[in-house]
């Protein structure tokens, strides 16, 4: 027997996205269902990183004070680059008046998960959404936790259901149609119990390969180092692991711990060929990813959500159908500056495997031309901080 | 009978470079003899391009009235870029405060050349130099307009004698070695008889590839658009060539004229791998090649020649080798600026063949980035404009 809701949005994907949106929703007074095939315990203790842009955490503000980026996230007014192991600091409060906050990314679904429940959302985790069924009113076929036929009836559909998103075959007619582009090197990431061993960001460029300094608390810290696609995380010994982050951050000296988790995270740049068809939309990442390189993942999702919001709005109360029509165009912009921004920060700090001696040497121009200008740290620290919302 | 002329600074190349560094070692009292192969008549009527960062036309004034960048040439406070039929002004005016001066590079060298005559410069046309020979008094070995065996015996030789030099095997050990970059394009050139379809410059970014619309006078104009390495100058009619250039500048209506000089500019970036060794240094073309869309050819050209100035002037007249010795490195770090910042002009606004869906979108959103960014729009115009010359 098929358990049938009906709401006005059905949301497919219990992201930040998808959080957001239902909360967004809900303060124009519209109703909505949201889904996620996750259990709420596996959601909040998947480790992620976050850097939050401004204006991320200023539409977080919305939800009160279950969110905790401003108390429980540390603003950063700036970041390192470093090459030819000399540091460069990008200050952002002095180019642009404006900063970033860090806040790992389920630190923010554990803010929107208990803000979403505490205001009643139907929100229901372990239900695993299989199909789209777009049209005037289209449906979310999907299992719940205990494999019985689920079903929501909606007016309107948000696949914000990620990078394998099921939504997206809904919008683009498959799973994968899009603008795609892919990197040849990854990310080794690791986390390890040790104190910080940078106050901000350290964007290394170095010849054996980028990395990042990053931070997590005063006793835990993240770090990556470039590798090759297909590596393998227990390739490398602890000690060997020290040995190439170190390597590739000359003039610091990194605060080992045990590292306690590992990981390789793929470059892939993606943007689905269609945003929007009928009654269906995608946001986030079911729309696009990045390489992690620019922070701008999640940044993006919610810069998606609120114009998708507002689109909504006007469809649900009004009848008015223009901003939806306008949505992927609006979006787009924006998602194409980011994979821009993703693509140039990435391609200024990697080792490209296939870089000639004249390539490198470029590199280093561009990263020069960069930091000696006043104009190049604000035009980097503006997109990092994030374009305004409304334009 | 070999005719043999002893000097304090032997010059090889009546280019800008050569010619304004023996102005500049002349006001310092130090004695030059330049030479060039080319007849003064084909150095000043080879018709070129030319766009003057507002420091080239400072240092040009050293020469007094005989510089007519000012007078003749014109300043431009803004170039247009235009993407997706839209143009998009970078106001240098408001965004840096700096201006360009258009004015050819055949007019720089009139200029020059006379000035050099005035002042009784050793300047001798159709000498041809066929090696250096390198060491404690370094020697050109030439041979005269009539083909007799000429020589300069100097404290000090300049290779200022462009991208085929002959002085760059005395410094780098062979006449090729050099980081080196070839791009899967060209610039299709036209001199035509019409007035200026444009104020301002309009670098235009379309599907069907890069054009430049470029001024020279009232009556004559300039005009580029991107075609393959080995495209034939006689492959289009004269319609052929207005309907290739008008289809990659739409919303501006070419105005059209007889077209009297066709030319193909290949792309290239080069740097060689040593700018000096011994009593023998490299300026310009012979040390650095740009592709010409960032016009960073002749200034930066000049720009290695106030730095060599500099040195030579401790050196033969405080005995002081330190800065001689720090000119490579000096003059690197402008040099990989200007080619990193020629080729992200090149490679922001040419339709690359191999690019995918993704790159050309890519593309557009760094189009929009910048235009869009008050900071990006005056990191632009800082470069095109000229970074300071002391720094």
């Amino acid at each position: 027997m098929t358990t049938t809701v009906r709401t006005r949005v059905a949301i497919v994907g219990a992201g930040p996205a998808g959080l957001l949106l239902s909360h967004l929703l809900e303060q124009a007074g519209i109703e909505s269902v949201v889904i996620d095939q996750r259990s709420r315990d596996e959601i909040e203790s998947t480790i992620r990183a976050g850097i939050l842009e401004q204006g991320t955490v200023e539409l977080l503000d919305t939800i009160g004070p279950a969110s905790r980026a401003r108390t429980v996230g540390h603003r950063h007014d700036g970041i390192e680059l470093r090459f030819e192991g000399e540091g460069h600091r990008i200050d952002f409060a002095a180019s642009v008046g404006r900063a970033v906050w860090l806040y790992p990314q389920h630190e923010v679904l554990k803010d929107l998960i208990a803000a979403r429940l505490a205001a009643g959302q139907d929100l229901r985790f372990g239900v695993t959404a299989e199909r789209i069924e777009n049209g005037d009113r289209p449906r979310v076929i999907a299992r719940d936790a205990d494999g019985a036929p689920f079903e929501i009836e909606a007016e309107f559909v948000v696949g914000s259901d990620g990078s394998r998103s099921v939504a997206r075959a809904a919008v683009t007619g498959s799973s994968t149609g899009g603008y795609f582009r892919e990197y040849p090197f990854a990310w080794f990431g690791v986390l390890c119990e040790a104190p910080p061993s940078s106050d901000e960001l350290i964007y290394s460029n170095s010849p054996d390969g980028f990395a990042l300094v990053s931070q997590r608390s005063a006793t835990v810290q993240r770090m990556y180092f470039q590798c090759a696609p297909d590596t393998d995380t227990a390739a490398y010994s602890e000690a060997q692991l020290w040995d190439e982050l170190q390597k590739r951050v000359p003039g610091t000296e990194l605060k080992q711990g045990p590292i306690f988790q590992r990981d390789v995270l793929r470059f892939r740049s993606f943007v689905a060929h269609e945003l929007r068809r009928g009654r269906v939309a995608l946001v986030g990442d079911a729309a696009h990813t990045v390489p992690p390189t620019g922070a701008k993942g999640m940044n993006l999702a919610i810069a998606d959500v609120r114009v998708l919001a507002k689109a909504l709005r006007a469809l649900l109360l009004d009848g008015e159908e223009r901003l939806l029509d306008a949505y992927p165009e609006t979006v787009s912009r924006r998602i194409w500056k980011a994979q821009h921004f993703s693509w140039w920060m990435t391609s200024m700090l990697h080792a490209a495997p296939d870089a000639t001696d004249f390539d490198r040497r470029r590199q280093l121009g561009e990263l020069r031309t960069v930091v000696e200008s006043e104009h190049g740290r604000a035009y980097l620290a503006e997109a990092y901080c994030g374009w305004p919302l409304d334009v």
